[in-house]
């Protein structure tokens, strides 16, 4: 069967927004970044508030090569029950992680930039909005840029291409089973 | 940091069902492509429907080695405006593709399974929802299996252990932006 290759007339980058309580906003990017690597574009991947807890898609894009970056940055899940860490440092992580988006997407080496979690860091104060509008405003007119987390801002919404809001149908979890690798983390 | 790794007491399979009219269902299932081989899990991915229009994915779990299968079948969408071929050989692709994901299952090479577009196959009855629950009934008990594609059945949703539903807010292409390579393809 030959295969036929879209190509569109004008490239240019979507700005897209992953919401919502459901599962399958970080693993859609973590999809959208193994869809770009095929295209032989180069992804930057910043992840918000993520801590320590490992998870397999840190292991997954080293196999892509050297054509994707991977930055964990935060301490977990602020506010969650049983998080030691003061506001402020979490904030000053989250402040850390913004910097770094700048300077990456300043660097133009990139044509596929995800912020994991960056709505939910909004959400809980520790980026403000103004620097995602920002961000979006500075950004290249070729980059695509990801934004994940539940509680997307509504202005970042509205300068959004592409917005997905992701629901819970059910969730293993609310029937006591254990998150699973591979799937959940 | 130190990284803390999560073991599950009870290793279990998962059915993932991602189902909804917004973008990020497919590309969801190759985020746990890419998780779970970061994980060091086998992965077998089967593509209903999907016909002779190149994706990234298609490039980019070749670079994940051969700890990734992925087959492609079908004519393109069925139903579609355009899509030229009788619904009799869509059903024959779709229903090949059934006896695929059978054996695939049954030869337990595999951690991970994933049925793109099945959901809709079902939807379109180029696949009876019997032979999806006979496809569950059958399954190892360590097996992921994720279902992907819009109007998932009721009886798969019913027997699914975590359903989200991707409902789009927005999406570029309403507003004439072509399809972009690393997002939408």
């Amino acid at each position: 069967m030959e295969i036929t290759k879209l190509t569109p007339k004008q490239r240019r980058g979507l700005v897209v927004v992953l919401t919502g309580y459901g599962k399958g906003k970080t693993t859609s990017a973590m999809g959208m970044v193994l869809r770009a690597v095929g295209h032989g574009m180069r992804v930057c991947v910043i992840q918000f508030m993520k801590g320590d807890l490992y998870t397999g898609e840190w292991d997954g894009v080293k196999l892509l090569g050297d054509q994707v970056e991977l930055h964990v940055t935060g301490k977990g899940f602020c506010g969650i029950q049983g998080n030691p860490f003061p506001h402020a440092e979490h904030r000053r992580n989250a402040q850390d992680a913004i910097d770094l988006a700048l300077a990456k997407m300043k660097s133009n080496r990139f044509d596929l930039l995800v912020l994991d979690e960056i709505n939910n860091a909004v959400h809980l104060r520790l980026v403000d909005s103004d620097q995602v509008l920002t961000l979006l405003a500075q950004r290249p007119e070729r980059l695509h840029l990801v934004l994940t987390g539940r509680d997307a801002h509504d202005d970042v919404v509205a300068q959004a291409d592409t917005v997905s809001r992701v629901d819970e149908i059910k969730h293993a979890y609310r029937r006591d089973i254990e998150p699973q690798p591979g799937i959940d983390y």
